[in-house]
Formats: C-alpha cells, structure tokens, sequence
C-alpha cells in the first residue's frame, strides 16, 4: 500500500475542542482536506463535505458502499496470474446540491461578502453544520444554516436540513434542490488512457420518476454491471406563498422552490435522500426501495433523523468513549477518529470497508488489510455489530478466495491484498500477492471477535470456514527444511520496502497463529469441520507446521531480523534528511528491498501483536533496532511503534507516536488527506492509546491490563466491551480505576498487571499506578524521520 | 527474458545437407518460420524470407538495424525509476516485392497448380535462391527463378535477380516491382491500445522521387523522430519489346515492366535496393545517400554482388568453418548458425544486435545480454570486427548508462536490460533493473576481446571508460558485512525463475571478475585513467571488494545454492510431465522465485564462464544437483548445459543438449522461431561445440584446449583466430590435430591438455585424445524435461 507525502502542508488552525472539528472561516486551498474531515457516512453511503452549493469543490464525492466500475489493468510486461480488472469506487448521483439564488444571484462563496463561514462537524449529534452570513454582489444580505446528516439509523438515507433568513432587506430566492449524476471527474491517477475513460461518466441513464416531492433516478455502470438508484424528497417550510416544480433529465433532477422572505423571515426545506444499489435486483425494486427509504424518512421526519443519529451515538460514546486530561490535542483527535471509523464501518453491512471509508476515493476505494489489522480491533471492542459484518462479508468471498488460490496453486483460500468485491485487483504483486499475512490478518481478526465478544455464533456461521480455508492456504504456502523447521519464502510483510523475502517474522508468527487458530476451531466443532473435509491428520499437520515454525535470530546483535539475513543488509544512506518525501518517490524498490530501511512497523508490528513472543529485553533490543531504521512512510505505521513505545518505557515516545497517528489527518501529515482519511491509522491511535497507555491485550481467556501513562497526559479513561460488559478503565497519575459503570449485574475478570480480580457493576477496583522503566536509552530514528513532539496545547497547535 | 514455446510443432522435413537449409516444396503453414530460417541480413539491412510476390505471408519483414519507434509503457501500478517509453523494431519500406502477372493472371502459389517450389539458403554463397515451375489457372506455365541477397560488402544494399521463362505457350507478362510502406502489422502483443496505435501505420512519408530506372522514398517516424530512405533501381534483360513505367505515392512506388515471351524465352530483370536512415542527417542527406548506394550496386552489378558476397564468406568460413564427421544434422544446424550469426552481426556497426537479429520482432528487436554474453565470443574468435563493433556500439550508450545509474542511485554506469538505442526499457524490473548482471557480461566482452584478439586499440578508445564505471557501478551496487565479506544483495541472475536474491554465485563471480579487470586495465592506462577521475583508491577498493566476494556453499549437500538460501526452499513439484508448457505460462512468479526451480544454466553458466572456481568434484555435484531442477524454459541454457555435461564427462548428455541449442529455429523447440531465430542459442551451439567437446578457453595469456569427443562423432574439427592466427583443431577418436593451415610465418601458443606448445604454419601439431571418465553417474533432469537424444541420421530426422 502506497502513501504520497506531498510535505507537510499544515493546515489553517481549526480549533482545538473536545466534542467537535470547527472551520471558522471557509479556507478554498484546503478545501480538499475539509471535505474530507467533514464527510459523513454510515458505512453503506458517504457524502464528502462538499459545500452545499455545489462549487468551488475540489473533489466532488457521493459513494455508495461497494458501487464500483471495472477498468482495465494493462500491463506493459504481463505475467501468469496478473489481475486482469481493476475497480474503482464511482463517485455515484450527488444529492447533496442545494443552489440558492439571492435576487437571481448565485450563492457562492467566492463572490459577494462572506461576513460568517462556519463549518462544524458535532461528534456527538453525527451532524455537519454550517452557519453563513452572506452579503450578495448586489448588497442583499441572508443567513444560511444547514444542517446535514447520513442517517446511523436509516442505512440509506441522508438528509439536509436548508434555512435561508433575509437580513435587513427583502429577498427574492430560489432555491435548486438537485440530484447530478456524472460530475467532471477530479483527476484520474493513471496514464492508460481507458482507466480515464472508464470513470469519465461511469453511470448511464436508466430512468428518471418525478414523484410527489422529488425524483427518483436510476443509473447503471457500463462494465461491472452495477445498478444504482437515487431519490430526493422535500419538506418546505416558510410562512408566505412559494412554488415548487419537478424536473429530470438523464443526468440530472431539480426541484425549485421560489418564495420571497420580508426581513427577519426564513425559508426552511428539509431534502431526504435515499440511495439504493445492487447488482442483482431489478431496477423496479431498486426504485421502490429508494421511495420506500424516502417514505420512512419523511415518517420519522427531520426531528426524529436528527434524535435517533444522537441516540446511536450516546449509545456509541458510551461504549467507546476516551477522556484525555492534559492534551486537549489529543482528546479532541481521538474522539475525531472514534466517529469516523465509526462512520467507516457502522452500516456498511456485508460490504467491504475500504481504507479510506467513504470519504475518498484514495486507493480507488479498495479494502486492504487496514480493516481487519486495525479497524476491526477496534470495532469489536466498541461496535461488534459492526465488526461481525465487515467479518461476514470477507467469508462471502470465500469462493473467489479460493480461485485466487488455485489459481497461484495453492490450496485453500488466497484473499485479495486490494480489492471492492473480492476480485484481486493489485497489479503489483511483490506488494500484493506475495503479502499473504492477509489471509492471517482476518483469521485474527475472526479469532479476536470471538474472544473479546464471547459469541461463538459468527465462527458457527463462517469463521470456522475461513480459518480452515486460510490454515490450508498456509500449509500449502510454507515448507519444511531437511531439519524439520517450517519456512515461509518468497512472502512479503507489513513493511513495504523489503518485499518478497524469506521467514518474515511477522508473517510467520501469524501464519503459526492463523494454524492453531484452525485447530482449535476444528476441536471445537469437530462435526461441521468434518463436513468441510478436514481430518485429523490436517489440523494435526496445521499443529506441526506452527511448532515448527523458523524465526530468524541474529544472536550476534541480539535482534530478530525482521527477515531472514534483513540485519546483515547494507544501511540506507539518508542524503538530504531535509527531504521528507517517501523514499518510494525518490529511490526504486529495487534499492529499497535490499537495504536496511523499513517503511513501516513490521518486526515492531510483530512486538505489538505477539506480546508473549518476544522477552522484555528482546522487545527493548529490537525496538532500538528497528527505530533506527523505520521512515514511517506509511500512516499504519506510528501507532505500532507507540504502543511498543509504551511497553518499553519510551513514554515521551509512545505520546508523540500516538499524536501523529492521530493527527494524521486534521493535520494533513502524510499530505493526502484530499484524497480520504486514513481509516486505519485513525484507528490505530484509538488501539494506541488502549494498547499501548491502557497496556490492554486478551490472551484469550482474560482481558488483561497494564497501564501506564506519560508525563503530560494527567488523567486516561477509555471503555470497551468485553463480553458483554462495557469495562471503563482511569488512569491518573498514582491509580487504575476499573469499573463496569451503569451495569450493576455484570462482572467481567480482569487480570490488572499480575493480579487477577473480577470487576463488578457494585463499584470500582482501584489499584495503585506502577511506573515503567525503560531497559535502554530512549531510541534514535533516521535523520528527519523523529515523530514531530506532541503539543498538547491547543494556543501552540493554532 | 521469456519464452513461449507452444508445444514442439515439428517442421516438415528440411533435407539435411553439409552447406545449404533447402525447402523443397512450399508449406504454408510453416511459412512464419521459414520466414525467419531464409532471412538475409547484414546486421544493418535485413530481409525476412517472404516470397517475392509479397503474399501469402505470414509476417513480412524489412527492418533497419535500431530503427525504432517509440510507444508508451502503461503501469496499472507505477514505481519509480519505471522506465516510460518502449521501443520497437519497425517494419520498414518493403522492397522485396515483385509482383508478377502471366497473362493477367497475379502468380500466387496459393492458385494454378505448383509444379515446383523450392527454396534454398545458400550458406556458402550468402544467397536465397527460389526455384518455381507454375501453371497459371488458365494454363499457361512459367518457370520463376529468384535469387535474393543482402550484401555483406556493400551495407545498404540488397538485390534481386528474378527470372521468368515461358513454358510451351507464348506469355504476355507484366513484373511490378514494388517499395511499400506501411503494410499491415502482424498482430501485435499488448493490450494497450496506444502501443497498437504506435506500431500501426508507423511511418509518416516524408517525398518520393522518381529517378531513371527507379524512385526513392523517405518516410519518417512519428514518436522516435527517425528518417529512413528506401530506393530500388532495375536493370532489364529481355530479348524482345518492353515497357518501363514508374509511380510513386506516399506509401507505394511501383515500377512496372510489361514483355511478351515466346516459349523459351526469358525475362530476367535486377532490382537493386538501398536503404539508409539518420536520426540527425537532413532528408537530402539520406535520399543522396541511398541513392549513392544505389549507384555503387549499378556498377559493381548482380554478378559482381554475388561474386563479391561469395568472397566474403569464403574468408569468414575460412576462419570459421566447423566439419562434423558422422553427424550430418549437427554438421548442417552448426553452419546454419554460424551464418545467422555472421548475419546478425557482420554490419551492424555501432548499432547494438537486437536478440533475434533482423530476422523479426520477437522482444521487439530488442538487444539483452544475449549478445556480449554469447554472440560476441563467437564474432570476437571467428570475426572480430564485427565484435568490436558492437562493444563501440555499448560504449557510445555510455552517457545513458550513467544517467539510468543516476536514477537509480548507484555510481558508474548502468546498461539497460533491454533496448533499442541505449535507454532502458524492461518494464518489470525484477526480470530487468534487477539483472545487473549484463553490466558485467559486456565488461567482459570487452577483456575477451582483448585478451582473444590481442589489439589494444579498442580498449584505448572506449573500453578502459567501460570498465571504469561498471566497476564503480558494481562498488556502489555491493557493501561489506560486519565481518568484512562483501555482498551484492536483491539482484537478479541469469536465472528467471529466482528473482531478487543474495549473493547470486554467477553475479558475484561476473561482479568481481569485472572489478578486477577494471583495476588491471587502469594500471595498463594510468594516465587515461586520471582523466577518468580514478584515483588508486578507487582501484585498490575494487580489488579488496572482489577479493572479498561471498560465494555461498551448502556443506552439507556439497554443491554452491546460486543464490543465499536456494538449497534450502522447496522443491518444485512438477504435476503435469506431459504439460511442457514454460512454467511461467502456467504458475505466477510468486510461487516460482521461491522454489528450487531454475529456468535457465544459471550456476552451471557460472561453471561455463569460471572454470577455475569449482573443483572437479564441486562441478560434478553441481552439475547432478541443478540439472534436476532446471527446466530450460529459456533458449539461453542448453548450450551452458552441453559445455558442463562435456566437462563433466557425460558426453551423450553433451551431444544431447548441443543438438537442442543448435536445432532451436531449425525445428522451432520453442515454438517461436516464427518471431525470429534465437540467435544467442545459435551463438551459444558454436561456443557449446568449441568450449565443450573442444575444451577451448582462454586464461588471458594462452588458448587453452581440453578436446574430447562424445562416440557419435567420428572427427570434428573447426578453426577460430586467436591473437592473429587462425587456428585449427581437429579432433577424432583417438588424436588431436592443430594447425595454422595457409600461415606459413604464423604460430601460436597453446596449452593441450597440460603441455604447453607451439603451433605454426609450418606443420600440424598432432597428440592423442585424451579420454575423460565422470565422477558421478548421468543427471537426470526433471519430468518431461530431458532432452530429446541426438538424432545425427539425416533420413531418422525427416
């Protein structure tokens, strides 16, 4: 997975406040960035922060969860097993327009005196609101106030709620409410001219209905098949006489609503929108779908959107919810990054969840192992549901797994390192194909849902399926030497610039880990195993393998060598350490993939996810190492380190980590947030904070905690569900608190440090804070290549 | 470099003989490889074998040595330093077409019955000789006979001598000879359209001018901005009445020539062609030149072309010549490559080779390592002109070579995997960038040449510069481990099926053979060497790297991995022995690079080119260990097989696999001779039958000769130059023979198995064979994979 760093391009201070992201003033050079940081979504549909009117936009974007175009992927040097298909999410019908018309002129915010222009994304209402006060070329003066939202309740509906008063003089409005299919395109990343011409107007007319308050279109892709449907219906509100009309054409729809407001009057018109799409219903279902989504918004009514999106979020926080005293910066960043992996994953109900949710159409749209390494950790241990069908959804791409590994001659299941349906699209294998720790990412993340949400019925259904699947897969990728140890040749791990190697460490512990895994799923359900053909001697062999499993040691130096022979690699010459371009921009893989530089955490990744593989002194000796050597141009990096960070004592370091992970997109640090948030470091940061301060890890039977907490954050508090209780866990400055708040019948049995105790609803176990000393001196990294330090404060940030 | 060999598609029988590749009668379904057997080249001028009449054909083919066109390079996942414009031999102006009407009636071979067809490369004389006897559908018959060549002594000239007699009835006859421009491409392999659009139409005209008895036309390129001038000239004999008329438009000129013949009677006419093209010279420039060219073969005239030609070769086979006693297919096979190799190079002429010649577009008429790994020592013993030529061809793409080095951050120089003028084009770096290799392959070329040939001067001129910056290159390319061995990391060797390793054997050992010989010829030329900035240092680091070179060694199997770790990774497990498909067209690159499957002679090269480095018993081992695992999907490794198994003593496997390097386009083993010959295999059948069975090699002071002979040859002789002399061998089953035959003064230094001696004109040197016992018992190679026994009985053969 690629990252492109276009220097750190700080953005213009938003304000540093606890419960919401704010725009005073609307900046047009960042508003490609906002429109990302203020996109809403429930995970099946997304609106990017457009501005209501339409323009100036930077990139226009309406995405449907899935709703993909095929393109081709032409290959000047072709090779045996290469994706021949492409697919990139299609910025889909755009509901979002509300044209005002001032005295017959165009609200713009490029023209006339914009006295006021305030965004506000609420973190807790899940609402975008937007207050302007604007005075028209020609002197006429109105108030704007939208409010808009995408409905956590109703998965396919988003409305707007539209408020236009006149200021001091009477006005003339007309209001375009719109649907626009086919929007200019931003600029496609890619020279094969029919890749362009695939996304120049993917979507081709199928029908248009005006109905009572609104229209209903439909339109399908060209290629993948793909049929979509759009609706808009209105409420209007004003006290004097108005007119509305209808219109539609193919590639567009328009309800005007003209009125004239005396002074101090407001128009207000409520727009419901409801999207639909599917590659198998009829197009007649699909439109009545939508005008039935339309029928059930219009019932609940704005009121009741506006009370039930708060009610899932109270709902949401209260399971959730992170309280950090003493770094507003980050507390402001992290609840920032609780709602948008929310907003990524919540509705998105069997469909994939792409790396940049739907706020993008970065990385084409396309899921990579960001979901179940990183975003699904923290969806089970706050919003299961949701983790359960992001789950469900990559076991109903069992059989294309399956070809896909026939297909390179391997047995069991092969998932796609980058795809929308399930379709292997990455047409670069030595960073696609070859990073098999995929496949073991899900079985963990199958594994982990189990074991922190106790429910056994989702292994039942389909995750017995995919760790056998995947245990074969393994067994048919790995090899025993003459010795007896098992090999893994040829695979790629997390770290990008050292590709196609031999006995990743990484990978190998979690190819061990996805083999146990199978095993005990197959003890535990002997009777469905049988019926997917497995016998005793399979998972027997499954056992062998991951006991067998060879991890490099370099015993001169005492490390792991992320690889094998990684550590005995010429050291990358950093040359102009001013220049914090990615490497990948400015030097070729091939010098990258024999050298001692490591774009992300990949050993150190292994340290996170293995804690009980490495001994402390090991831990300490291979963080040193590899910090040395990490130029983290990947954001799926800085929180692994941070939480190694904290487990080594390096507490200044974990803090600063954790600030870049979460900060990586209201500060823009990886310089394309333009193009979607990155969903997994987002995550990551929340995973950070509780992993690496919060010291959390289940071992399967216990949660287990062992929290420490840096100098400058004064008080820690985060919740998460462990079967079925909301466990909260405070740490101040001397104590852990551990409480099951408003449960009064629940326990759960935490194992705090070394002590085991069981934590009821009757009231807190508090337990005095230990200190943690690092074993070595606090670690160097590469010229340049040091985390910014983490500025708490919210006057130096601004 | 990859192959597609489409199952072995036996040709129908081509007579065996000592001195000429005769078809007797036409097979249209093999005319795409007979096509490419009856190809005429000089190396700057090359004629694919269409038939005079222009159609049917299967690829008609006229090409100009490195006249390319540009196209695009497309990556669905770009990287950087991807190279991104490729290039392509382009089918030029076609003027071997004449096309003959009988009676209104076009001949065609495919209408009117055929008589008699028959074709016939004359390896001796340097012609294509055509022989046709032809009733027309209405009945009248004519007896055809052509003779086609490409001179060796005038470059940019080639002629036809076409002769029509009249059969039984009086013929009226119209001849058109033609130029044509533009023909229909042959189907091109890519799926990008923009390659398709570059090679479609490639050739935009620029004039025609209609001289006396032809017209030259100049066309142009659009993308690579190359001119190119074509001009033919007749000369008509004919007893009777004729017409000659002349047109031209901007892709065809025609000359017609109208007679009646009575029975008896012939029409016979010259055509003389010429060609030129520039990148830089002015349109006038080119048309003045071909139309000098064109002037020069007017008075030198057809006989004094064939008579001229036939001299030619008579002092090249008088160099060269091979005589195989008691294996008359072999006999034949080694002469039709030592001419296709002559073809390939004799006048190329600081262009570079292209791999297939000029006799197609197979690799796009690229140049790769095909050529100074193994055409150039056999130019550089039997024709060194033409050698020199081409390492002043490498040397003039200096500058581009320090520019790719740049990009890709090394030092020195990097040459390109594959190209037509010198910039890199190889769209897949792993199988490209990777194999730097070739870098080390043309250092070597260049002290071959030296230490063969004996003259200094081209070393002056360009070769020290050569040497200079692939040795820095090779310094920045290495680094020293901790323990003070130095490492060439993530290259790529000959191998292609074990991609992006440690310390590949063969580059290790090409890597420091090249820094030493880069510090040896810098303290030949200390003060040229100052100007090229090299300081002692330099020289003496070059020395301590190669000195320190890591040569892996597996203790416990015995043998060398070719690369880090290679005996240790799994065994290729070959499922379908009847399946002899090349493995890449059936299994991904993944899974081949991290098995013990080798595609091509890649630690047996080693042992070819470095015969002091392995003991006997390491060569015996070696041999028996990677002939189990080699599949020779690659053209380039059976020869390297025959040379180790004739070392190794297993002569009949040495037989076996010489027959296999020297009958690939003869009996299209690879299925592709359609694309054009494998002029490295037929290169490397020559070095197999010298290097193998006659035990040559030099140790850069003596010839060194070690002959045997495997029990199916009864006596084989042949004849190279060595420092001056020209040196002939004759072995038979129980004596050597070597001579200075014709060089009265002459003599030479030769080490005979370990007597040192002197040859000289004045009479041969005569020893008895020596017979040489295996240390191990025959190889076995993988499923399928053996190769076919030599059949040397001409009629087992057809």
């Amino acid at each position: 997975m690629s990252a492109s760093r276009a220097g750190h391009s700080p953005r213009a201070a938003l304000p540093v406040e606890p419960w919401c992201v704010r725009e005073p003033s609307v900046d047009l050079t960042t508003l490609a960035q906002t429109e990302s940081l203020f996109a809403l979504s429930n995970g099946h549909l997304g609106l990017r922060g457009n501005l209501d009117e339409g323009e100036p936009n930077a990139t226009p974007g309406t995405y449907l969860g899935s709703f993909f175009e095929n393109h081709p992927l032409p290959y000047p040097e072709g090779g045996y097993g290469y994706p021949e298909s492409g697919q990139t999410l299609v910025n889909v019908t755009n509901g979002k327009i509300m044209r005002l018309l001032v005295d017959d002129e165009p609200f713009d915010v490029r023209y006339g005196d914009l006295l006021t222009h305030e965004r506000r994304l609420d973190l807790r209402g899940g609402v975008l609101e937007r207050h302007v006060d604007w005075v028209s070329p020609a002197g006429k003066r109105v108030r704007v106030r939208s409010t808009r939202l995408v409905s956590f309740t109703h998965r396919a509906v988003a409305g707007i709620e539209y408020e236009v008063e006149a200021v001091g003089d009477p006005v003339r409005l007309i209001l375009q409410s719109e649907l626009v299919t086919n929007e200019a395109p931003p600029e496609v990343d890619s020279e094969d001219p029919r890749v362009a011409q695939a996304l120049d107007n993917p979507l081709v007319a199928v029908s248009q209905d005006v109905e009572q308050g609104g229209v209903v279109m439909l339109h399908r892709t060209r290629q993948s098949g793909l049929t979509m449907a759009a609706g808009m219906d209105h409420e209007v509100h004003v006290d004097g006489r108005y007119d509305v009309e209808h219109d539609a054409r193919p590639d567009w729809a328009r309800t005007t609503i003209v009125t004239t407001l005396a002074p101090g009057e407001r128009l207000r018109v409520v727009k419901y929108l409801a999207y639909g799409w599917s590659a198998r219903r009829s197009e007649p279902a699909l439109r009545d779908q939508v005008a039935a989504a339309l029928t059930a918004a219009r019932y609940a009514g704005w009121q009741g959107l506006v009370d039930s999106q708060r009610a899932y979020l109270d709902d949401f926080w209260g399971c959730a919810d992170v309280e950090v005293d003493g770094d507003p910066v980050l507390q402001q960043a992290v609840r920032f990054s609780l709602f948008h992996v929310l907003q990524a994953g919540a509705r998105s109900e069997r469909r994939g969840i792409g790396a940049k949710g739907l706020t993008g159409t970065g990385y084409n749209g396309h899921t990579f192992w960001d979901i179940e390494g990183f975003v699904l950790p923290l969806l089970t241990l706050t919003a299961p549901d949701a983790a359960a069908n992001a789950l469900r959804w990559r076991a109903s791409t069992l059989d294309l797994a399956r070809q896909r590994a026939a297909t390179l001659g391997l047995a069991g299941a092969a998932f796609p390192w980058r795809t929308i349906d399930g379709e292997e699209t990455s047409a670069y294998w030595p960073a696609g194909t070859a990073a098999f720790h995929l496949n073991a990412d899900i079985a963990r993340a199958f594994e982990q849902y189990r074991r922190i949400t106790g429910d056994d019925s989702l292994e039942v259904s389909c995750g017995l399926e995919v760790l056998v699947e995947t245990a074969r897969l393994w067994l048919s990728l790995g090899h025993h030497d003459r010795h007896g140890r098992w090999h893994l040749d040829g695979v790629t791990g997390p770290d990008e610039y050292t590709a196609v190697v031999d006995d990743n460490v990484f990978t190998n512990l979690m190819a061990a880990r996805n083999l146990r895994a199978a095993a005990d799923a197959v003890a535990r359900h002997p009777e469905q195993s049988r019926t997917l053909g497995v016998t005793t001697e399979e998972s027997a062999a499954w056992r062998d393998a991951a006991e067998a499993v060879h991890l490099p040691y370099d015993k001169e130096l005492g490390v792991h060598p992320q690889c094998n022979s990684f550590t005995r690699y010429a050291e990358w010459e950093f040359t102009d350490p001013e220049d914090d371009r990615p490497l990948m921009l400015r030097a070729p893989y091939f010098q990258l993939y024999r050298k001692q530089v490591v774009k992300q955490a990949d050993l150190v990744l292994a340290m996170q996810w293995f804690p009980d593989a490495f001994t402390d002194e090991e831990r300490a000796r291979n963080f040193d190492y590899y910090e040395k050597r990490t130029v983290r141009d990947s954001s799926l990096s800085a929180a692994a380190q941070s939480v190694i960070a904290a487990r080594t004592g390096h507490l200044r370091l974990a803090h600063d980590y954790l600030h870049e992970a979460a900060l990586v997109d209201l500060r823009d640090l990886h310089g394309n947030t333009s193009q979607g948030l990155h969903i997994a470091s987002l995550a990551g940061a929340w995973n950070a904070l509780v992993e690496g301060f919060g010291g959390m890890r289940e071992d399967g039977e216990r949660l287990r905690l062992e929290p420490t907490l840096p100098a400058a954050i004064d008080r820690l508090s985060f919740r998460l569900r462990w079967r079925g209780a909301r466990v909260r866990v405070e740490i101040t400055a001397d104590e852990v608190r551990c409480s099951l708040p408003g449960q009064p019948d629940a326990s759960a049995d935490l194992l705090l440090y070394d002590e085991l105790l069981t934590v009821t609803g009757a009231g807190e176990v508090v337990r005095p804070l230990r200190s943690r000393e690092p074993l070595l001196p606090t670690p160097t990294q590469p010229p340049g290549r040091a985390p910014e330090p983490a500025r708490t404060s919210a006057d130096v940030v601004s």
